[in-house]
């Protein structure tokens, strides 16, 4: 790789790939976990996670290459300590916040890959990628204060009343 | 696992095991650098790492644990992509930009983490570790502004004057 064209291709390929796993993922966590304000922010999350998808597709267009994700070691990493919780932890509401910090995670790890690629997108001069991927970044970070409140607000009271002897 | 500290120490071994690979990382990314600032950044948040590994075997003591660290792989996975950039990509200020980039997704991640960790710490009453997890929460965030402003200021005007035809 010689350009910044070239190192912004390759971080897109990374976040399409990332942005994909994430879709696949996100009706386990639903599923999987038993907060109803949770289940919803996922399955909310679901729709918006396509919407994030087409826009990336939308990127690809605009400097002409077709949509391909390249694999993210980063976010299947995240996403399988996230199955760990999922598949580890007994208690429903202790299990939800550990699904909820998995969630965080995948969240911030797209914040920081998001914000890299709209800062190289303003330095390349792509306006209108700049503003595609502004929207995507602004319900990332959306999305990770809703899960905060949810966590604070739902989960943790939840949990708090089952300790120490945790069932479901 | 049954309750919030259970859940609590195994994202302690999770984090503790990701700031022993970043600080092993630090010297590679500081060395494969050219920006002199970003040299700096990286100099000086190993010594801040270092100090960042000492809360949380502080932390670990505080509840009665040795300090153990727990496969992180979603960090091994950050910095394998560093570690990419780094080995793929010729031109050396693009290869700042991607270095930078890297060390971002490695700090966004453990914003995530430590900020889990000091609501869980908070949630559990433990005003000691809560304070520990803050002050290194801070200065994470402080090194992410700090890189872009780097990129913004150094890395990328550098990149600039070597584009289309780039060479160190």
């Amino acid at each position: 790789m010689q350009s910044m064209d070239e190192l912004f291709y390759a971080l897109l390929q990374d976040s399409y790939f990332a942005e994909k796993e994430l879709l696949k993922a996100l009706p386990e966590l639903a599923k999987k976990s038993t907060n109803k304000a949770l289940q919803q922010a996922f399955a909310d999350h679901r729709d918006e996670t396509e919407e994030h998808l087409e826009r990336l597709e939308r990127v690809f267009e605009a400097i002409g290459k077709m949509p391909r994700g390249k694999i993210c070691a980063a976010m299947l990493g995240i996403l399988a300590e996230g199955q760990y919780v999922i598949d580890e932890v007994e208690d429903a509401a202790v299990r939800d916040a550990g699904i909820v910090a998995a969630a965080q995670a995948a969240e911030h790890y797209q914040i920081a890959r998001y914000g890299t690629l709209r800062a190289w997108a303003e330095f390349l001069g792509e306006d209108e990628i700049v503003e595609l991927l502004s929207d995507t970044l602004e319900e990332k970070k959306h999305a990770d204060e809703l899960l905060s409140w949810i966590a604070e607000g739902g989960v943790d009271e939840s949990a708090s009343q089952r300790r120490p002897q945790a069932a479901e």
